[in-house]
């Protein structure tokens, strides 16, 4: 803990399977930091409101005129309260107009939404407006026109325009594969045996999704067990080859998308390893113009809250007394 | 049972999940047949040889000449005796050739081998074989140019040329959905739900892959979702949404990799049902020139046990006698 900053505001990521909180000083810097495994389908007894007062009760105790903001499926049907989403386009100040504040048992809770894609196909994502509203607030050169990529279960790709969310794609990729190697059989020798990390491997997956061209992957799937039958693909790296697989039908649908049209500058934001393995990937496609991304989420979080009026930056005088 | 013809094979169907005998008369006639739920993976105390007893001991014993032959994943690896495969291009002869025969402690058994196709990509079926060589049997005018499709947990489509099984596919379309069914958040609602069949929302699954052209559908696999989110696709009918997608997403692939060819005379054998859902899908894409095959198994036993001179076809003079 940075005990000469003054708290302004706790900032929860509040998932599926994790629960984060930030206790962030003057322009979102970290005060202090918290986590347990609390997400939604973790949370003990299902109770919000008591997980919330142990993580952050002597927060609030301590300081309890600091409010308090979460993002993620602790505002869906599943979590604590459901904060309708939000239309696509959406921008900072939509995100802020739709937050639903309630009284948490332990002081004012203001929970963001998610967003919604209207339309024929529909689409929705809660949780990644707030590290992609953060991503603009550290790289304001996004703004104007980008590709935020959120790897992951349900991978999102999200394009900014004019510091708009303006449309956003999902790709079931990371829960593909888990399903895939936990109940299928392509999962099975590597269920029986131990794996082992392999680049080229993944390489190998990589290359026979993009050489399926407008095919897709779907006639390839079963290679992974075909190759392994054939002597031809370890057990041990077998899932390595099914993950380059999945990522590269993922890419190669992205790239088809584009229909020629040269890819806006992307950036990877999410958990460093699955970024990284993006990024190779995306750079066996030709899309070079990659950048890594971290800190996303606690900037959203400040981002929004200052949007809503929780919290102001820091005036310049008091940066200015605190810096020199 | 038919008591009047004399037993010439006993053929059997022994997959994953059931175990069917058929016997044999003339001709390939059938004189009685009897199953068991007994799939390698569901053998009684994983003893294949009691199996075998308890199911056809008594003819047998009755016919001790009568000769045996099986089809199917108890050749595998996991079966009772591993069948090496043959060599795709393969035909009757290369099958019959490629047999495994053993004592069985019920008399001798011959196991059909299953068929590789070599390459970088390689492919394998085992027991489809016995199905197609039934079909060309059944309908010779196939034998020149056909795409017979067997569809199901692996969905295979084997081009024929010449009599011989040419090349083939696997799409592992029925697998992918029982496991999205079973384990990931696109059949949740419906695992909360009762199910009712809906061909609309087939069809609009079907329509969503077909439009979704290159780019495939991995990036609208999550709509199965986001529509039930929106309000646009109730919990009972999202399996025939997601069913609609994942065969919309296998036929909107083998179209691609027709590249503009005609598609050639296409035949469906297997489960009924299944065969007719999926001839309204092919409909839909439009290929019309469909056939719906059945018997096509027990064809393919005898036609096997006739190459490899365990029977042979009745004399015609044989036959006209019965027949007069």
């Amino acid at each position: 803990m940075n005990e000469t900053a003054t708290p302004r505001l706790i900032g929860l990521d509040w998932g599926t399977s994790s629960l984060r909180a930030y206790l962030l000083g003057d322009n979102g810097q970290i005060v202090d930091t918290r986590s347990q495994p609390w997400g939604i389908l973790h949370t003990p007894e299902g109770d919000f409101a008591k997980a919330f007062r142990e993580l952050v009760g002597d927060w609030r105790a301590q300081w309890p005129s600091v409010p308090a903001i979460a993002a993620g499926m602790i505002g869906s049907r599943q979590g604590w309260r459901e904060v309708p989403y939000v239309d696509c386009p959406a921008d900072v100040d939509s995100l802020a107009k739709g937050l639903l504040t309630f009284d948490s048992g332990c002081g004012e809770l203001s929970l963001i939404p998610g967003v919604m894609q209207r339309g024929a196909l529909p689409n929705v994502l809660r949780g990644e407006e707030t590290q992609i509203f953060g991503a603009l607030e550290l790289e304001p050169a996004l703004a104007d026109h980008a590709l935020l990529v959120l790897p992951g279960t349900h991978s999102k790709w999200a394009t900014i325009r004019g510091s708009r969310l303006d449309h956003f794609s999902t790709y079931m990729t990371g829960e593909l594969f888990a399903v895939l190697r936990e109940h299928s059989i392509l999962g099975r020798p590597a269920r029986e045996e131990s794996s082992e990390p392999s680049n080229d491997a993944f390489m190998r997956g990589l290359t026979n999704a993009r050489e399926s061209g407008a095919e897709g992957v779907i006639g390839r799937l079963f290679t992974t067990r075909s190759l392994f039958l054939a002597g031809d693909l370890p057990a041990r790296h077998s899932l390595d080859y099914l993950s380059g697989l999945l990522i590269g039908e993922e890419l190669r649908s992205v790239v088809a998308s584009l229909k020629g049209a040269v890819c806006p500058p992307l950036v990877l934001i999410g958990d460093p390893a699955l970024c990284r393995r993006y990024q190779d990937a995306l750079a066996f496609f030709e899309i070079t113009d990659v950048r890594l991304l971290e800190q996303a989420t606690r900037t959203g979080l400040w981002r929004i809250a200052c949007a809503a009026g929780l919290v102001t930056a820091a005036t310049p005088s008091q940066e200015d007394t605190r810096h020199v």
